[in-house]
């Protein structure tokens, strides 16, 4: 692969990467309470004022390392965003929900009021990136201690005991290993540690726990990841055993093969690579139209989500960001190839030429089939993130060139 | 149009019902341990064991309902099934949740284990309307009462106080009228009340407050009905208070067309033809490749539900009630000729020629999505009740033509 097809692609995902947040800097900032818009239409429009809980916390977490890592969005406009945004999470996302327990909302009114609250630890989760990130920018220690202290409740939660999130104790409803739960424990691990060896050595059992969770994922004789497990890693019956989600193997992959690079562990770096990276990408491609899907079953059964065959965007963020990070590490030629097979489905069918940023939901053969820039579930996040870290990961491949 | 028309018309949804029948009564049955499998695929195969509770109290229903109704159906099997499937949910379906209280589950494992409640009144309403069609066939007075005190909680849960629930109150979830609600408590009025004065007097104010929260969903100058209001009536802010089901507004139709026939009201039987069957129809209708969308936005925004432009089986079902009880009670051909064109949609999409059934699920151009006749949501209730509907007005109509 030549030195100016990368330079060429850098060129293009640093202008992707402008673009976008030239969008968000320009349509999602309530100036009046804090926070962010995320129900954002085809041409920029607000078309909801809820605020949810996930996204907010992306989005101040994406804003503060741009501002952190990047020179030219050091700007004053995004720091300033990702403090009223950090400022709005603190004062209205805990909820009470019952006796002295509290909880991170996951939907809030433009205001502040609670909408939903979801029995599971994801709002928790972001809550926590976005508070460790801004607090690395702005050095408000307290804000970090807070981050720490929740990030402890979160700990006791997925290892000790769940009652706290409110859901009732049911025979059938076996102690389950979900794909997310371990994934974005790792992810918290290796943010809260970044550059503090003290906090690195207190969480290092918790990221090899994490990490000995994802791979409980490995089935069927290395043949496949399996979304669900059984708290001991067997497989679990029914359509929630056999549940196949490649753009989250693809993205616990790159998380797999950062803490193989940080911990120096090729045993990790090959298992990343060969079953989170290649193998849900050869189950998850659509040889008929391109693209990942975004379910499947393993059997070939039909699943039983409507949206199971739609071209999602984040599943191809997370697809871009992990074959190039294992070409990065590897340099092996055959990972490249699939990174670029990726990344032309992705540019030629998510970017809006017209209004910027990217389309999030395609129909199996390609089509825009929704055609908001942000939603419930769409932020600024796995759009930015995913050029965030390969340009990073490009400039690094191409400074080892020069 | 002609009888030779209606006829012909009648045999074929006589002859699907009966293919119907003959699916669930060769696949669904668990032998085993009562009740049945509802995750059947395409030729048959139950792909998942989990027993929805939702569509275990609706086959009870059907069965008890075509076998007290149709002569054909008067089979010991068909009793039989729905009789494990009553003692099924009435010895698993129930499950404590917090202190004394109790909920009926969403969803069970194969021997009866609860594996998840949902925090709405559904479950318990489809357990009633079980019961109570159970309790007809069979004389089982204890049942019926039983389902005559789950009615009264659930009136309760409605009117006065919808704590046991078990949602946390929140300042930002405001009190919302949605649909669903009085129209499942109509349809209960109307099954708990069926040939009984005494119950119809008992439930004569009840039903009339549904019929007025249900024309609640009457907005914008009469010219859409929106899913979900204000509990007094008016439209909400954002996507929740823009939603249109066009396939909820027109099974909301027929509901109040049969309540304007048994209270002899005109001026319901305009409203609900007008409002909730013409309307609906006219904003639901995809006019580039037919059939009647899932989900749209009354102001043209993108529905934020990822399966909005899905074609599913069951608002075809129930646009075809809707249309001929509408012209069976006006003699309308307008009526008559849209009942045609949904028909012709439907038979030529949703059923299966070659392994029986429907399928439930298309793309917004036509073609087969999900392939399973069975899921989560489908079951043995939406297909052979409309069919079962149909046949029996246009037995009525033909009669008369007779």
């Amino acid at each position: 692969m030549s030195v100016v097809k990368l330079e060429e692609c850098r060129q293009h995902i640093r202008a992707q990467l402008d673009g976008v947040v030239e969008f968000w800097l320009k349509y999602s900032h309530d100036t009046v309470h804090g926070g962010f818009f995320t129900c954002i239409g085809r041409d920029g429009n607000v078309y909801d004022e809820l605020k949810y809980v996930w996204l907010q916390g992306r989005q101040v977490w994406m804003y503060c390392r741009l501002y952190r890592s990047m020179d030219r969005f050091r700007r004053p406009e995004i720091l300033e965003a990702a403090k009223a945004g950090g400022a709005f999470l603190r004062k209205f996302a805990r909820v009470s929900v019952s006796g002295n327990q509290w909880k991170c909302a996951f939907c809030l009114t433009r205001d502040g009021k609670a909408v939903k609250v979801q029995r599971t630890i994801f709002s928790e989760c972001f809550y926590i990136m976005a508070m460790d990130e801004l607090s690395r920018v702005t050095g408000d220690k307290e804000m970090q201690m807070e981050a720490e202290q929740m990030m402890e409740q979160l700990i006791y939660c997925v290892r000790e005991d769940s009652s706290g999130l409110g859901r009732p104790q049911l025979l059938g409803d076996v102690p389950t290993n979900s794909m997310a739960v371990p994934m974005m424990l790792l992810c918290l691990v290796q943010q809260v540690s970044e550059g503090r060896l003290e906090m690195g050595r207190k969480y290092a059992e918790l990221g090899s726990w994490c990490v000995s969770q994802i791979q409980q994922h490995i089935q069927r004789d290395g043949t496949a990841i399996l979304e669900n497990v059984s708290a001991t890693g067997a497989e679990l019956p029914g359509c929630l055993g056999r549940l196949q989600n490649p753009g989250h193997a693809l993205e616990a992959g790159w998380f797999l093969l950062q803490y193989a690079a940080e911990n120096d562990n090729k045993k990790i770096q090959r298992t990343a690579i060969e079953k989170f990276v290649e193998l849900p990408y050869e189950r998850g491609w659509d040889t008929d139209h391109g693209g990942l899907f975004y379910f499947l079953d393993v059997d070939g059964h039909c699943p039983t989500q409507l949206e199971w065959s739609m071209k999602l965007w984040w599943p191809h963020s997370e697809a871009l960001v992990a074959f190039l990070m294992a070409y990065s590490q590897t340099k092996k030629p055959e990972l490249l190839e699939k990174f670029f097979k990726v990344y032309e489905y992705t540019f030629s069918h998510f970017p809006d030429s017209q209004n910027g940023e990217w389309f999030g939901y395609l129909t199996q053969e390609g089509k825009v089939a929704l055609d908001f820039k942000g939603g419930p579930f769409k932020g600024f996040f796995h759009v930015p993130r995913c050029l965030y870290m390969c340009e990073c990961i490009l400039d690094n491949l191409l400074a080892k060139k020069d």
